[in-house]
Protein backbone atom coordinates (compact mmCIF):
# COMPACT_ATOMS: atom_id res chain seq x y z
CA UNK A 1 0.00 0.00 0.00
CA UNK A 2 1.58 3.48 -1.19
CA UNK A 3 0.19 6.67 -0.34
CA UNK A 4 0.36 9.46 -3.29
CA UNK A 5 -1.52 12.25 -1.63
CA UNK A 6 -1.57 13.93 1.54
CA UNK A 7 -2.85 17.44 1.85
CA UNK A 8 -3.34 18.90 5.46
CA UNK A 9 -7.18 19.85 5.94
CA UNK A 10 -9.30 21.51 8.65
CA UNK A 11 -6.72 20.31 11.02
CA UNK A 12 -6.31 16.68 9.67
CA UNK A 13 -5.38 14.75 6.87
CA UNK A 14 -6.90 14.12 3.80
CA UNK A 15 -5.09 11.36 2.16
CA UNK A 16 -5.20 9.10 -0.53
CA UNK A 17 -3.59 5.78 -1.25
CA UNK A 18 -2.94 2.44 -3.73
CA UNK A 19 -2.94 -1.23 -3.26
CA UNK A 20 -3.49 -4.24 -5.02
CA UNK A 21 -6.90 -5.23 -4.19
CA UNK A 22 -7.10 -9.17 -4.17
CA UNK A 23 -10.79 -9.21 -4.24
CA UNK A 24 -10.72 -6.88 -7.51
CA UNK A 25 -7.69 -8.75 -8.92
CA UNK A 26 -6.38 -4.57 -10.22
CA UNK A 27 -4.55 -1.75 -8.92
CA UNK A 28 -7.52 0.58 -6.78
CA UNK A 29 -6.81 3.94 -5.01
CA UNK A 30 -8.77 4.98 -2.01
CA UNK A 31 -9.00 8.18 -0.55
CA UNK A 32 -8.97 8.52 3.59
CA UNK A 33 -9.74 11.86 5.59
CA UNK A 34 -8.29 11.63 9.32
CA UNK A 35 -9.40 14.15 11.19
CA UNK A 36 -7.36 16.24 14.48
CA UNK A 37 -6.46 13.48 16.38
CA UNK A 38 -4.36 12.54 19.80
CA UNK A 39 -1.91 10.12 19.43
CA UNK A 40 -3.29 6.44 20.20
CA UNK A 41 -6.54 7.93 19.57
CA UNK A 42 -8.86 5.93 17.72
CA UNK A 43 -12.02 7.21 15.31
CA UNK A 44 -15.18 5.42 13.89
CA UNK A 45 -15.35 5.53 10.13
CA UNK A 46 -17.84 6.09 7.58
CA UNK A 47 -17.35 4.59 4.18
CA UNK A 48 -18.76 6.82 1.21
CA UNK A 49 -19.58 5.22 -1.91
CA UNK A 50 -19.61 7.64 -5.09
CA UNK A 51 -22.13 7.30 -8.24
CA UNK A 52 -21.45 6.67 -11.89
CA UNK A 53 -18.57 8.04 -13.59
CA UNK A 54 -16.46 8.90 -10.10
CA UNK A 55 -13.32 7.73 -8.86
CA UNK A 56 -11.78 8.78 -5.25
CA UNK A 57 -11.67 12.71 -6.06
CA UNK A 58 -15.30 13.59 -6.59
CA UNK A 59 -16.32 13.26 -2.78
CA UNK A 60 -13.17 14.45 -1.19
CA UNK A 61 -12.58 17.63 -3.76
CA UNK A 62 -16.46 18.02 -3.72
CA UNK A 63 -18.57 17.80 -0.92
CA UNK A 64 -16.77 19.41 1.52
CA UNK A 65 -17.37 16.71 4.07
CA UNK A 66 -14.02 16.93 5.98
CA UNK A 67 -14.73 20.28 8.17
CA UNK A 68 -18.07 18.02 9.77
CA UNK A 69 -15.65 14.45 10.17
CA UNK A 70 -12.92 16.75 11.65
CA UNK A 71 -16.42 18.67 13.83
CA UNK A 72 -17.32 14.95 14.53
CA UNK A 73 -14.47 12.50 15.19
CA UNK A 74 -15.17 10.38 12.36
CA UNK A 75 -12.97 9.24 9.52
CA UNK A 76 -13.92 9.05 6.14
CA UNK A 77 -12.94 6.38 3.59
CA UNK A 78 -13.65 6.87 -0.10
CA UNK A 79 -13.04 4.30 -2.70
CA UNK A 80 -13.27 4.43 -6.24
CA UNK A 81 -16.32 2.98 -8.22
CA UNK A 82 -15.15 0.24 -10.08
CA UNK A 83 -12.05 -2.00 -11.12
CA UNK A 84 -9.40 0.03 -12.97
CA UNK A 85 -6.90 -0.66 -15.37
CA UNK A 86 -5.97 -1.49 -18.85
CA UNK A 87 -6.78 -5.38 -18.25
CA UNK A 88 -10.21 -4.68 -16.99
CA UNK A 89 -13.34 -4.99 -19.26
CA UNK A 90 -15.03 -1.57 -19.58
CA UNK A 91 -17.44 -0.01 -22.15
CA UNK A 92 -17.56 3.32 -23.92
CA UNK A 93 -20.93 3.65 -21.98
CA UNK A 94 -21.03 6.05 -18.98
CA UNK A 95 -23.35 3.61 -16.95
CA UNK A 96 -21.24 0.79 -17.64
CA UNK A 97 -17.90 -0.94 -17.09
CA UNK A 98 -15.22 1.25 -15.39
CA UNK A 99 -16.49 3.89 -12.64
CA UNK A 100 -19.86 2.21 -12.92
CA UNK A 101 -19.05 -1.07 -10.67
CA UNK A 102 -23.09 -0.86 -8.87
CA UNK A 103 -21.27 -2.12 -6.01
CA UNK A 104 -22.19 -6.32 -6.98
CA UNK A 105 -19.96 -9.65 -7.85
CA UNK A 106 -20.26 -9.73 -11.45
CA UNK A 107 -21.36 -12.81 -12.61
CA UNK A 108 -20.99 -12.79 -16.77
CA UNK A 109 -18.27 -12.52 -18.73
CA UNK A 110 -16.22 -10.46 -18.61
CA UNK A 111 -17.09 -8.55 -16.05
CA UNK A 112 -16.79 -11.80 -13.59
CA UNK A 113 -13.09 -11.97 -13.46
CA UNK A 114 -12.93 -8.05 -12.02
CA UNK A 115 -16.38 -6.37 -10.55
CA UNK A 116 -16.19 -7.58 -7.71
CA UNK A 117 -16.89 -4.67 -5.98
CA UNK A 118 -19.39 -6.38 -3.43
CA UNK A 119 -17.29 -7.92 -1.57
CA UNK A 120 -14.24 -5.25 -2.04
CA UNK A 121 -16.49 -2.81 0.14
CA UNK A 122 -18.11 -5.25 2.30
CA UNK A 123 -14.72 -7.04 3.59
CA UNK A 124 -10.97 -6.29 1.75
CA UNK A 125 -11.17 -2.56 1.94
CA UNK A 126 -12.79 -2.74 5.95
CA UNK A 127 -9.97 -5.38 6.40
CA UNK A 128 -7.51 -3.21 5.06
CA UNK A 129 -8.69 0.16 6.52
CA UNK A 130 -8.65 -1.43 10.09
CA UNK A 131 -4.85 -3.38 9.81
CA UNK A 132 -3.20 -0.01 9.08
CA UNK A 133 -5.02 3.23 10.34
CA UNK A 134 -6.00 4.52 13.91
CA UNK A 135 -10.20 2.88 13.38
CA UNK A 136 -12.57 1.18 15.99
CA UNK A 137 -14.68 -1.46 14.71
CA UNK A 138 -17.99 0.93 14.46
CA UNK A 139 -18.68 1.41 10.82
CA UNK A 140 -21.43 3.10 8.90
CA UNK A 141 -22.41 3.94 5.31
CA UNK A 142 -23.28 6.72 2.91
CA UNK A 143 -23.00 7.27 -0.84
CA UNK A 144 -24.42 9.27 -3.76
CA UNK A 145 -26.54 7.84 -6.62
CA UNK A 146 -25.18 4.72 -7.66
CA UNK A 147 -23.29 4.88 -4.33
CA UNK A 148 -26.69 5.62 -3.09
CA UNK A 149 -27.91 2.39 -3.98
CA UNK A 150 -24.31 0.98 -2.78
CA UNK A 151 -24.88 2.00 0.17
CA UNK A 152 -28.31 0.88 1.31
CA UNK A 153 -27.77 -2.64 -0.29
CA UNK A 154 -24.52 -3.42 1.78
CA UNK A 155 -26.15 -2.07 4.97
CA UNK A 156 -29.45 -4.08 3.90
CA UNK A 157 -27.16 -7.25 3.51
CA UNK A 158 -24.95 -6.54 6.61
CA UNK A 159 -26.56 -5.02 10.08
CA UNK A 160 -24.00 -6.57 11.84
CA UNK A 161 -21.08 -4.73 10.19
CA UNK A 162 -22.67 -0.93 10.32
CA UNK A 163 -24.47 0.80 12.59
CA UNK A 164 -25.75 3.36 10.27
CA UNK A 165 -26.71 3.94 6.68
CA UNK A 166 -27.23 6.69 4.43
CA UNK A 167 -28.03 7.64 1.28
CA UNK A 168 -28.22 10.65 -1.53
CA UNK A 169 -30.34 10.69 -4.23
CA UNK A 170 -30.31 6.56 -4.82
CA UNK A 171 -30.98 4.15 -7.16
CA UNK A 172 -33.34 2.40 -4.85
CA UNK A 173 -34.91 0.00 -7.11
CA UNK A 174 -32.26 -1.05 -10.04
CA UNK A 175 -34.23 -4.02 -10.98
CA UNK A 176 -36.71 -1.85 -12.47
CA UNK A 177 -35.12 1.25 -13.83
CA UNK A 178 -32.74 1.88 -17.16
CA UNK A 179 -29.66 2.30 -15.23
CA UNK A 180 -30.16 -1.02 -12.63
CA UNK A 181 -31.70 -3.03 -15.56
CA UNK A 182 -28.67 -2.31 -18.12
CA UNK A 183 -26.18 -3.11 -15.21
CA UNK A 184 -27.42 -6.42 -13.98
CA UNK A 185 -27.89 -7.84 -17.13
CA UNK A 186 -24.72 -7.39 -17.93
CA UNK A 187 -23.07 -8.13 -15.24
CA UNK A 188 -25.33 -10.76 -13.33
CA UNK A 189 -27.44 -12.13 -16.61
CA UNK A 190 -30.85 -12.67 -16.74
CA UNK A 191 -31.02 -14.38 -13.32
CA UNK A 192 -33.37 -11.90 -11.58
CA UNK A 193 -33.29 -13.90 -8.37
CA UNK A 194 -29.87 -12.83 -8.07
CA UNK A 195 -31.09 -9.31 -8.80
CA UNK A 196 -32.94 -9.60 -5.69
CA UNK A 197 -29.79 -9.30 -3.86
CA UNK A 198 -28.83 -5.96 -4.63
CA UNK A 199 -32.01 -4.06 -5.41
CA UNK A 200 -32.84 -2.01 -1.74
CA UNK A 201 -36.98 -2.69 -2.70
CA UNK A 202 -36.38 -6.25 -2.46
CA UNK A 203 -33.86 -6.57 0.08
CA UNK A 204 -36.32 -3.89 2.53
CA UNK A 205 -39.09 -6.65 1.34
CA UNK A 206 -37.18 -9.15 3.10
CA UNK A 207 -35.02 -7.99 6.10
CA UNK A 208 -36.98 -7.42 9.66
CA UNK A 209 -34.93 -4.90 11.61
CA UNK A 210 -32.67 -2.24 8.84
CA UNK A 211 -30.45 -0.12 10.01
CA UNK A 212 -31.55 3.35 10.94
CA UNK A 213 -31.43 4.88 7.51
CA UNK A 214 -31.75 8.60 6.31
CA UNK A 215 -32.50 9.03 2.34
CA UNK A 216 -32.30 12.77 0.73
CA UNK A 217 -33.51 13.19 -2.74
CA UNK A 218 -33.68 16.61 -4.74
CA UNK A 219 -37.32 17.19 -6.15
CA UNK A 220 -35.58 19.08 -9.09
CA UNK A 221 -33.23 15.93 -10.12
CA UNK A 222 -33.12 15.11 -13.25
CA UNK A 223 -33.54 11.55 -13.42
CA UNK A 224 -36.01 11.80 -10.08
CA UNK A 225 -38.89 9.77 -11.98
CA UNK A 226 -36.51 7.49 -14.62
CA UNK A 227 -33.76 6.78 -12.32
CA UNK A 228 -34.70 6.86 -8.85
CA UNK A 229 -37.90 6.44 -7.69
CA UNK A 230 -38.08 7.71 -3.79
CA UNK A 231 -41.78 7.21 -3.80
CA UNK A 232 -40.87 3.08 -3.69
CA UNK A 233 -38.70 3.31 -0.86
CA UNK A 234 -40.71 5.30 1.22
CA UNK A 235 -43.90 2.68 0.44
CA UNK A 236 -42.16 -0.18 1.37
CA UNK A 237 -40.72 1.35 4.72
CA UNK A 238 -44.44 2.46 5.19
CA UNK A 239 -46.22 -1.23 4.69
CA UNK A 240 -43.81 -3.09 6.80
CA UNK A 241 -43.59 0.12 9.50
CA UNK A 242 -39.71 1.04 9.41
CA UNK A 243 -38.45 3.76 11.08
CA UNK A 244 -36.36 5.80 8.60
CA UNK A 245 -36.50 9.65 6.82
CA UNK A 246 -36.64 10.64 3.58
CA UNK A 247 -35.98 14.45 2.84
CA UNK A 248 -37.07 15.83 -0.63
CA UNK A 249 -35.80 19.27 -1.46
CA UNK A 250 -37.37 21.66 -3.60
CA UNK A 251 -34.78 23.07 -6.02
CA UNK A 252 -32.16 20.36 -6.09
CA UNK A 253 -30.43 18.54 -8.91
CA UNK A 254 -28.15 15.29 -8.94
CA UNK A 255 -25.18 17.69 -8.66
CA UNK A 256 -22.21 17.72 -5.49
CA UNK A 257 -24.22 21.42 -4.87
CA UNK A 258 -26.69 19.15 -2.99
CA UNK A 259 -24.48 16.72 -1.48
CA UNK A 260 -22.67 19.28 -0.15
CA UNK A 261 -25.94 21.13 1.40
CA UNK A 262 -26.33 18.19 3.28
CA UNK A 263 -23.56 16.41 4.00
CA UNK A 264 -22.82 18.14 7.41
CA UNK A 265 -26.38 16.65 8.72
CA UNK A 266 -25.76 13.37 7.45
CA UNK A 267 -22.46 13.04 9.41
CA UNK A 268 -24.50 14.13 12.27
CA UNK A 269 -27.17 11.67 12.13
CA UNK A 270 -24.23 8.66 11.48
CA UNK A 271 -22.17 10.13 14.35
CA UNK A 272 -25.10 10.28 16.49
CA UNK A 273 -25.48 6.20 15.61
CA UNK A 274 -21.58 5.66 15.51
CA UNK A 275 -20.97 7.18 19.52
CA UNK A 276 -24.01 5.98 20.76
CA UNK B 1 -26.07 37.72 -20.70
CA UNK B 2 -27.10 34.23 -19.95
CA UNK B 3 -27.41 31.90 -17.33
CA UNK B 4 -26.18 28.54 -18.48
CA UNK B 5 -25.80 26.85 -15.12
CA UNK B 6 -27.96 26.89 -11.88
CA UNK B 7 -28.24 24.66 -8.77
CA UNK B 8 -29.83 24.93 -5.32
CA UNK B 9 -26.39 25.34 -2.89
CA UNK B 10 -26.77 25.96 0.75
CA UNK B 11 -30.41 26.95 0.52
CA UNK B 12 -29.37 29.80 -2.26
CA UNK B 13 -28.47 29.60 -6.34
CA UNK B 14 -25.15 28.57 -7.25
CA UNK B 15 -25.67 30.11 -10.89
CA UNK B 16 -23.21 30.45 -14.12
CA UNK B 17 -23.44 33.50 -16.49
CA UNK B 18 -21.87 33.83 -20.01
CA UNK B 19 -21.38 37.28 -21.34
CA UNK B 20 -19.43 39.53 -23.77
CA UNK B 21 -17.07 41.47 -22.36
CA UNK B 22 -15.94 45.10 -23.80
CA UNK B 23 -12.95 45.21 -21.52
CA UNK B 24 -11.70 41.86 -23.22
CA UNK B 25 -13.40 41.69 -26.12
CA UNK B 26 -14.53 38.34 -25.96
CA UNK B 27 -16.78 35.60 -24.30
CA UNK B 28 -16.80 35.64 -20.46
CA UNK B 29 -17.80 33.51 -17.80
CA UNK B 30 -18.58 34.69 -14.46
CA UNK B 31 -19.69 32.89 -11.49
CA UNK B 32 -22.42 33.90 -8.70
CA UNK B 33 -23.52 32.26 -5.37
CA UNK B 34 -26.66 33.88 -3.95
CA UNK B 35 -27.48 32.91 -0.65
CA UNK B 36 -31.00 32.82 0.47
CA UNK B 37 -32.87 36.52 0.72
CA UNK B 38 -36.00 37.39 0.87
CA UNK B 39 -37.80 39.01 -1.85
CA UNK B 40 -36.11 42.86 -2.52
CA UNK B 41 -33.48 42.54 -0.15
CA UNK B 42 -29.80 43.12 -1.24
CA UNK B 43 -26.42 41.41 -0.30
CA UNK B 44 -22.70 43.05 -0.03
CA UNK B 45 -20.48 41.29 -2.47
CA UNK B 46 -17.04 39.33 -1.99
CA UNK B 47 -15.76 39.16 -5.63
CA UNK B 48 -12.77 35.69 -5.62
CA UNK B 49 -9.99 35.66 -7.92
CA UNK B 50 -8.91 32.62 -8.67
CA UNK B 51 -5.23 31.26 -9.29
CA UNK B 52 -2.89 30.30 -12.56
CA UNK B 53 -4.73 27.63 -14.77
CA UNK B 54 -8.56 27.65 -12.86
CA UNK B 55 -11.55 29.22 -14.72
CA UNK B 56 -14.76 30.34 -12.65
CA UNK B 57 -15.78 26.24 -11.36
CA UNK B 58 -12.78 25.94 -9.41
CA UNK B 59 -13.65 27.75 -6.45
CA UNK B 60 -17.48 27.37 -6.34
CA UNK B 61 -16.53 23.24 -6.67
CA UNK B 62 -13.48 22.85 -4.00
CA UNK B 63 -14.05 25.94 -1.83
CA UNK B 64 -17.17 25.12 0.52
CA UNK B 65 -17.32 29.21 0.29
CA UNK B 66 -21.53 29.10 -0.22
CA UNK B 67 -22.22 27.63 2.97
CA UNK B 68 -20.79 30.60 4.72
CA UNK B 69 -21.86 33.18 2.57
CA UNK B 70 -25.31 31.69 3.19
CA UNK B 71 -24.16 32.15 7.09
CA UNK B 72 -23.62 36.14 6.52
CA UNK B 73 -25.64 37.06 3.81
CA UNK B 74 -22.62 38.29 1.41
CA UNK B 75 -22.98 36.76 -2.71
CA UNK B 76 -20.14 35.66 -4.18
CA UNK B 77 -19.00 36.64 -7.50
CA UNK B 78 -16.09 34.22 -9.47
CA UNK B 79 -15.13 35.76 -12.41
CA UNK B 80 -12.20 33.41 -14.62
CA UNK B 81 -8.92 34.23 -14.88
CA UNK B 82 -8.07 35.51 -18.43
CA UNK B 83 -10.12 36.41 -21.35
CA UNK B 84 -10.81 33.27 -23.65
CA UNK B 85 -11.27 31.80 -26.62
CA UNK B 86 -9.79 30.99 -30.23
CA UNK B 87 -8.82 34.50 -31.39
CA UNK B 88 -7.29 35.23 -27.77
CA UNK B 89 -3.75 35.27 -27.59
CA UNK B 90 -2.30 31.72 -25.42
CA UNK B 91 0.81 30.25 -24.60
CA UNK B 92 1.60 26.75 -24.06
CA UNK B 93 2.66 26.90 -20.72
CA UNK B 94 0.44 26.94 -17.42
CA UNK B 95 1.50 30.16 -16.14
CA UNK B 96 1.45 32.46 -19.47
CA UNK B 97 -1.93 33.35 -21.94
CA UNK B 98 -5.31 32.00 -21.09
CA UNK B 99 -5.71 30.83 -17.76
CA UNK B 100 -3.00 33.02 -16.48
CA UNK B 101 -3.97 36.82 -16.94
CA UNK B 102 -2.73 38.03 -13.31
CA UNK B 103 -5.05 40.80 -13.20
CA UNK B 104 -3.19 43.44 -14.94
CA UNK B 105 -3.87 45.75 -18.33
CA UNK B 106 -1.18 44.74 -21.03
CA UNK B 107 0.56 46.96 -23.22
CA UNK B 108 2.52 44.30 -25.35
CA UNK B 109 1.56 42.68 -28.28
CA UNK B 110 0.24 39.97 -28.55
CA UNK B 111 -1.31 40.44 -25.27
CA UNK B 112 -2.96 43.77 -25.70
CA UNK B 113 -6.18 43.21 -27.66
CA UNK B 114 -7.58 41.08 -25.17
CA UNK B 115 -5.54 41.16 -21.60
CA UNK B 116 -7.26 43.66 -19.51
CA UNK B 117 -7.93 41.62 -16.33
CA UNK B 118 -7.60 44.34 -14.27
CA UNK B 119 -10.15 46.99 -15.39
CA UNK B 120 -12.51 43.86 -16.28
CA UNK B 121 -12.31 43.14 -12.51
CA UNK B 122 -12.38 46.80 -10.97
CA UNK B 123 -14.96 48.08 -13.28
CA UNK B 124 -17.20 46.14 -15.85
CA UNK B 125 -18.12 43.25 -13.59
CA UNK B 126 -18.95 45.02 -11.14
CA UNK B 127 -21.00 47.48 -12.99
CA UNK B 128 -22.77 44.24 -14.71
CA UNK B 129 -23.29 42.52 -11.57
CA UNK B 130 -24.71 45.99 -9.83
CA UNK B 131 -27.30 46.23 -12.85
CA UNK B 132 -28.32 43.08 -13.02
CA UNK B 133 -28.08 41.20 -9.36
CA UNK B 134 -29.51 42.11 -5.77
CA UNK B 135 -26.45 43.82 -4.81
CA UNK B 136 -25.39 46.74 -2.29
CA UNK B 137 -22.44 48.89 -3.44
CA UNK B 138 -20.69 47.47 -0.65
CA UNK B 139 -17.54 45.25 -2.32
CA UNK B 140 -14.78 43.05 -0.54
CA UNK B 141 -12.14 41.07 -2.79
CA UNK B 142 -10.03 38.14 -2.34
CA UNK B 143 -8.43 35.47 -4.08
CA UNK B 144 -5.91 32.56 -4.14
CA UNK B 145 -1.97 32.57 -5.53
CA UNK B 146 -2.11 34.41 -8.48
CA UNK B 147 -5.72 35.83 -7.43
CA UNK B 148 -4.28 36.50 -3.93
CA UNK B 149 -2.15 38.86 -6.01
CA UNK B 150 -5.10 40.33 -7.99
CA UNK B 151 -6.63 41.00 -4.63
CA UNK B 152 -4.37 42.77 -2.95
CA UNK B 153 -3.09 44.72 -6.02
CA UNK B 154 -6.74 45.70 -6.74
CA UNK B 155 -7.64 46.33 -3.37
CA UNK B 156 -4.63 48.73 -2.58
CA UNK B 157 -5.57 50.87 -5.88
CA UNK B 158 -8.97 50.90 -5.07
CA UNK B 159 -9.75 51.49 -1.98
CA UNK B 160 -12.78 53.47 -1.95
CA UNK B 161 -14.66 50.96 -3.75
CA UNK B 162 -14.16 48.17 -1.27
CA UNK B 163 -14.09 47.43 2.25
CA UNK B 164 -11.69 44.88 2.71
CA UNK B 165 -9.31 42.61 1.29
CA UNK B 166 -7.94 39.01 1.55
CA UNK B 167 -5.73 36.27 0.11
CA UNK B 168 -4.65 33.00 0.23
CA UNK B 169 -0.75 31.95 -0.49
CA UNK B 170 -0.54 35.37 -2.65
CA UNK B 171 2.20 36.22 -4.94
CA UNK B 172 3.15 39.22 -2.92
CA UNK B 173 6.01 39.97 -5.05
CA UNK B 174 5.90 39.61 -8.77
CA UNK B 175 8.52 41.66 -9.55
CA UNK B 176 11.14 39.56 -7.63
CA UNK B 177 9.41 35.98 -8.64
CA UNK B 178 9.60 33.79 -11.32
CA UNK B 179 6.05 33.35 -12.09
CA UNK B 180 5.66 37.29 -11.77
CA UNK B 181 8.68 38.02 -13.68
CA UNK B 182 7.93 35.88 -16.56
CA UNK B 183 4.05 37.64 -17.04
CA UNK B 184 5.44 40.89 -16.43
CA UNK B 185 7.99 40.69 -19.27
CA UNK B 186 5.68 39.19 -21.51
CA UNK B 187 2.72 41.08 -20.66
CA UNK B 188 3.97 44.86 -19.99
CA UNK B 189 7.28 44.55 -21.34
CA UNK B 190 10.77 46.05 -19.38
CA UNK B 191 9.02 49.03 -18.19
CA UNK B 192 9.28 48.17 -14.78
CA UNK B 193 7.64 51.67 -13.31
CA UNK B 194 4.72 50.02 -14.65
CA UNK B 195 5.49 46.46 -13.27
CA UNK B 196 4.87 48.27 -9.87
CA UNK B 197 1.35 49.51 -10.06
CA UNK B 198 0.86 45.57 -10.33
CA UNK B 199 2.95 44.67 -7.02
CA UNK B 200 1.90 44.40 -3.62
CA UNK B 201 5.15 44.79 -2.19
CA UNK B 202 5.90 48.13 -4.01
CA UNK B 203 2.22 49.65 -3.84
CA UNK B 204 2.16 48.87 0.29
CA UNK B 205 5.66 50.67 0.40
CA UNK B 206 3.14 53.75 -1.63
CA UNK B 207 0.07 53.93 -0.12
CA UNK B 208 -1.31 55.37 3.70
CA UNK B 209 -4.00 53.75 4.80
CA UNK B 210 -4.52 50.65 3.43
CA UNK B 211 -8.05 48.54 3.69
CA UNK B 212 -8.15 46.00 6.47
CA UNK B 213 -6.11 42.75 5.49
CA UNK B 214 -5.84 39.50 5.61
CA UNK B 215 -3.38 36.92 4.43
CA UNK B 216 -3.47 33.20 4.85
CA UNK B 217 0.00 31.09 3.50
CA UNK B 218 0.39 27.28 4.36
CA UNK B 219 3.99 26.30 5.76
CA UNK B 220 4.05 23.40 3.51
CA UNK B 221 3.05 24.87 0.37
CA UNK B 222 5.72 24.07 -2.23
CA UNK B 223 5.91 27.55 -4.13
CA UNK B 224 6.18 29.43 -0.83
CA UNK B 225 10.17 30.60 -0.62
CA UNK B 226 10.11 30.70 -4.26
CA UNK B 227 7.27 31.92 -5.83
CA UNK B 228 5.03 33.67 -2.46
CA UNK B 229 7.53 35.36 -0.09
CA UNK B 230 4.95 36.21 2.36
CA UNK B 231 8.19 37.84 4.93
CA UNK B 232 8.56 40.56 2.07
CA UNK B 233 4.76 41.38 2.70
CA UNK B 234 4.98 41.23 6.53
CA UNK B 235 7.89 43.43 6.82
CA UNK B 236 6.85 46.13 4.51
CA UNK B 237 3.70 46.21 6.73
CA UNK B 238 5.96 46.43 9.88
CA UNK B 239 7.78 49.22 8.49
CA UNK B 240 4.92 51.28 7.69
CA UNK B 241 3.18 50.17 10.77
CA UNK B 242 0.18 49.14 9.04
CA UNK B 243 -2.62 46.87 10.41
CA UNK B 244 -2.73 43.13 9.07
CA UNK B 245 -2.86 39.45 9.54
CA UNK B 246 -0.76 36.86 8.40
CA UNK B 247 -1.66 33.60 9.54
CA UNK B 248 1.25 31.20 8.46
CA UNK B 249 -0.01 27.33 9.17
CA UNK B 250 1.63 24.52 9.58
CA UNK B 251 1.20 21.80 6.98
CA UNK B 252 -0.75 23.28 4.73
CA UNK B 253 0.28 23.22 1.22
CA UNK B 254 -1.32 25.54 -1.88
CA UNK B 255 -4.49 23.19 -2.93
CA UNK B 256 -8.03 23.92 -2.42
CA UNK B 257 -7.91 21.63 0.81
CA UNK B 258 -5.80 24.80 2.10
CA UNK B 259 -8.49 27.56 1.11
CA UNK B 260 -11.51 25.44 1.84
CA UNK B 261 -10.27 25.30 5.83
CA UNK B 262 -10.10 28.80 6.34
CA UNK B 263 -12.61 30.09 3.93
CA UNK B 264 -14.93 30.68 6.41
CA UNK B 265 -12.72 32.88 8.25
CA UNK B 266 -11.96 35.01 5.60
CA UNK B 267 -15.76 35.55 4.42
CA UNK B 268 -16.49 36.09 8.58
CA UNK B 269 -13.35 38.58 8.41
CA UNK B 270 -15.36 40.18 5.15
CA UNK B 271 -18.30 39.69 6.54
CA UNK B 272 -17.55 42.33 9.83
CA UNK B 273 -15.95 44.92 6.95
CA UNK B 274 -18.95 44.60 4.73
CA UNK B 275 -21.78 45.11 7.71
CA UNK B 276 -19.84 47.70 9.95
Amino acid sequence: MERIERHACFGGWQEVYQHTSKTLNCEMKFAIYLPPMAEEQKYPVLYWLSGLTCNEQNFITKSGAQQFAAQHGIILVVPDTSPRGESVADDSAYDLGQGAGFYLNATQTPWNTHYNMYDYIVDELPTLIEAHFPVTHQRAISGHSMGGHGALIIGLRNSERYRSMSAFSPIVAPSQVPWGKKAFNAYLGEDTALWKQYDTIALLNEVKNPLPMRVDVGLDDPFYQEQLKPELFANVCDEKQFTYSLGLHQGYDHSYYFVASFIGEHIAFHAKHLKA
